[in-house]
């Protein structure tokens, strides 16, 4: 078994440990990573048992309550240098974001995101809508793709209208601001709490 | 299949439609409320394709974002009354809290919510640790069961010491506040965003 220095690097990330041990351990566990920061903390080796990845790229965490403190909204978004993550306009955008997060309410990221079984169960309703509406059947399919398009657009984050300027996507927003600062951003996830909420 | 008021309550809140509507609805569908909700809206009664239950308890979102913007916070904690939540002290409990948060990395809430086959995998990292340090076979048990009171302590936010005072645990804390407003309070839920993480 091979022990790249890739494996041992990470290896080393997660645990602190040193590289010949680490080198040792990913030997005596046949190169399995979990295994081997177990092996390397039953020596007493690693003491960082929650010892989170090294950060990945550069970015802001932004958040917005609510007046009231009953909806309150994280955000992440990445970028590319830690310039431009300082710069007011990616700050603006991140603020913005958190912003129309709390206020519009989406349930995911991008339509990659939605369960495939939510899907099937808004299509079946839209099919059984139109047919009930009288509907010809060789229409029936354009109307659901239609009414899902609009359901995406309702529920995802990226493809949603901006609160603030609703002739504009996110995404499009997001694109503006790239455009601006010349770097690619991400927004990588979010979290809305309301009170009482799921 | 008799159709409770309270079911048709909760479907009204939750579609918003008539409870004549409501009650047919359920009726159709043998008390499913899932399944009465796909009625409403297949007959375009209700529009509410998200709406959310309505908040259960009183409290407040929180938020803490770090100095820097690479870690951010948010944290709901629920009480009984509108006015103890506007209050001074719940106030700052639930800013306490956050900033704890951000500081402490809890990974989990309370012990209970530990995953079986972490504490099985502490459990037996901590065993061989004791077993190679030459511990006697009789006290390994208690040593243990000591690492894991340890481990809860470090990664369940109820069990940690509060960071702005060590001698405290989290759950202390809010206990005292408790016994200062006379109210009972929940720590409901938290999200910690560290730039580049999980």
């Amino acid at each position: 078994m091979a022990v790249s220095a890739g494996m041992v690097k990470e290896l080393r990330e997660k645990t602190g440990a040193g590289m010949m041990d680490c080198k040792k351990a990913l030997s005596e566990t046949g190169g399995d990573l979990e295994k081997a920061i177990d092996y390397l903390r039953q020596k007493g080796l690693s003491d960082a048992a929650k010892r989170t990845g090294r950060t990945a790229s550069e970015g802001v965490i932004g958040s917005y309550i609510h007046p009231g403190g009953k909806i309150g909204v994280l955000v992440e978004v990445n970028c590319e240098s830690d310039f431009v993550a300082r710069t007011e306009e990616f700050q603006a955008l991140v603020k913005d974001l958190a912003m129309h997060v709390a206020a519009s309410n989406p349930l995911y990221l991008r339509r990659e995101d939605v369960p495939e079984d939510m899907i099937a169960r808004e299509k079946n309703i839209y099919e059984v809508q139109a047919k009930e509406g009288g509907k010809p059947e060789r229409i029936v399919e354009r109307i659901v793709q239609g009414k899902l398009e609009k359901f995406f657009q309702e529920i995802c984050l990226l493809e949603q209208p901006f609160v603030k300027d609703p002739d504009l996507s996110v995404n499009q927003l997001v694109s503006s601001v790239v455009a601006k600062l010349g770097e690619n951003i991400v927004v990588r996830r979010f979290q809305r709490f309301q009170l009482g909420g799921q």
